[in-house]
């Protein structure tokens, strides 16, 4: 999944360096250039009027004539960026400019940020609805939960053009992916291995749904007021009531260490360094699977999580083996996505995507192998292949 | 000025070929390649976190280390594109497409359309406001009048950054920057020439604003109901109230007929293809200039106008000579106000240009030449000379 902060290891100067350097990470380049009035007068006045005609006479015209069909909107408040809390619009641009560049090298989408100078839900649909002409897809980032969920639950009610979310969608697969293989070499099951899932934001609440679609039954939820079950009070909105639907099947409650004890699957996405304990591990079943995604610092560092019992760690950082990282698959799921017409995410896609990803470890899958790295070039046709048979 | 629709000149087929050819007159690029790990590392998460903090401890670093310094969104409702009307936002983004590839050619500038769903006044403002963060300027087009100049007025005086309307401002660049030249050569004075603008649109409202700054004081604008005067009832606006005290010393009222009678000089940015009759100029006075601006078809054909007894003759299309396009300020001017760190675009600023771009002109000007080319490539620094002396 995302990483979350700096990593500690004094790459900072030569982020600030590079960036300074750069002044922008990504550019608006024209597609052809003015050589002649003549040309000016195709692409401009008076000859793109002829254009605008065949689009007025049929919207969908757009995409034969204009860069709608590949432009994405990368839409934030600034509000929980990274590990970092809420920044604000100005900070998250870079933020937003490096996912524009990874949505253009693997995806060859044009990406384009759009900070916005409000974090109140009701005005962030309103504008997202307002500017979605100009673009085949919108890509929600780094706000708030359960803000983000709502924002995101509104605009793909309401538009006609793919609203993804990355801390939702894009965390589901990519941990679902790496599940798989992990389960796999532990020769376990999903259908009856106990899961249990560290933070109810939008990456527990995707995961949670991806999971639940992909068979599992055995879920449980943890958010910082212990289990999350369908008649606990306190704590709770509308998508933890439906985290606790499709998680706890006996409707148990407890703290944090009940819900570890004896599980076969832990992932961390709390946000909270440092919140599980070797003890905690040490109570898991055998041939524990921990999976502690937050960044920078994880629930539990791999080293202590693997000293204390458990047969297969996994991280969000790139220092690690097994990094989970959500890059492996927002730009080549959202090429796919416009690449085959698709206006609706849907988690039954989302599982085919996973799996694909997951196979794509192939023989080669070890305990220190689980996912393939973002830069296998393999992605892009396995994910597309498997968001295809959606085709709209 | 802008043209508005079709040139009737067979150029339509090659237009729409074109545009299905490259399916996007611009795109989305990045400025690196991601070769390793360590490079996304430093683009993105983790390393990325230290740039966003650096920008969030003070906004204006985003100009520092994001594209933001050179990001202008070319806003539009669709409400009046070129002179086809209110067709619509998707219809629009093949001109605003051909907007941001001009701004990039010839200013350097990162334009991204932004086609709006919303016609809405208040939900306009409220957008561009909501998307500001991400951008140093804003362009309003093709918005109708005077919704347009409605939504310039709120949203400079509401945001710290240029709002830039091309059919207010550049309209009013380039008319007077051809009249200054054509004055020249009949040897008038702008001061005391008699004027006639026919149109108080966002075209009709900015040239008579420019030429009010540039001291001249005998002008007359007419719209649909006649002379423009302050104790008209009929047919005006807060606007037309502003025009009224620019313009017509006398308070004059009356007809196209009577506005036109003797005047010096004829600006027509009426959007109606043949309003101005032989009769009308040969009722100007001596060594008349008749700028018949409307697109595709002007108020007056040119041969028409100087068979009528005109001097000097313009027109805003590309097959005549004095072609007035607001491309030959629009994306130099964009550049300087970037450069120059200007927040707001005052009158006596374009003035300035105007007279930077009328120079250019120099020893070469004829009758047929008081305007420079698009092409020339001198715009450039003389718009930035021009400019600069306001740098905030």
């Amino acid at each position: 999944m995302s990483s979350k902060a700096d990593d500690g290891q004094g790459n900072n100067d030569d982020a600030l360096a590079l960036h300074k350097r750069l002044r922008g990470k990504i550019e608006v380049r024209s597609r052809l250039i003015i050589r002649s009035m003549r040309d000016l007068s195709l692409l401009y006045t008076p000859g793109v009027a002829s254009v605008a005609v065949d689009i007025a006479r049929d919207k969908k015209n757009a995409y034969t004539y204009t860069s709608k069909w590949n432009n994405v909107a990368i839409v934030t408040d600034g509000s929980r960026v990274l590990g970092l809390g809420n920044i604000g619009a100005e900070a998250a641009l870079p933020v937003m400019e490096g996912k524009a560049v990874i949505f253009r090298q693997f995806g060859g989408v044009y990406a384009f940020p759009i900070c916005l100078a409000t974090q109140d839900k009701d005005e962030i649909i309103r504008i997202v609805k307002g500017i979605s002409p100009s673009f085949a897809a919108i890509s929600i980032e780094d706000i708030e939960s359960p803000k983000c969920l709502m924002i995101v639950d509104e605009l793909k009610s309401s538009l006609d053009i793919p609203v993804f979310h990355d801390d939702q969608h894009g965390t589901a697969v990519v941990v679902l992916a790496a599940l798989i293989n992990a389960l796999r070499i532990v020769g376990k099951s999903i259908n009856d291995a106990r899961i249990t899932i560290i933070g109810a934001g939008a990456a527990g609440y995707g995961i949670t749904n991806i999971l639940h679609r992909a068979n599992a039954t055995n879920l449980l939820v943890v958010d910082s007021t212990g289990i999350i079950s369908r008649d606990r009070k306190e704590n709770m909105n509308d998508y933890k009531l439906r985290i606790a639907e499709l998680s706890n099947p006996e409707q148990v409650r407890g703290s944090l260490e009940d819900a570890v004890r004896g599980a076969d699957v832990l992932i961390g996405v709390s946000g909270r360094a440092g919140l599980v304990s070797s003890k905690m591990v040490r109570a898991m079943s055998k041939d524990a699977i921990v999976f502690a995604l937050t960044n920078p610092e994880p629930e539990i560092m791999p080293y202590i999580a693997k000293k204390s019992g458990a047969r297969i760690v996994a991280t969000g950082r790139s220092d690690y083996y097994n990094q989970i990282n959500n890059a492996i698959v927002f730009p080549y799921l959202m090429r796919a996505l416009l690449d085959n017409n698709i206006k609706s995410i849907e988690w039954d896609m989302l599982v085919s995507v996973a799996n694909a990803i997951a196979d794509l470890v192939g023989s080669n899958i070890s305990e220190r192998y689980i996912i393939p790295s973002i830069m296998d070039r393999r992605l892009i046709d396995a994910v597309n292949d498997a968001v295809k048979i959606f085709r709209g």
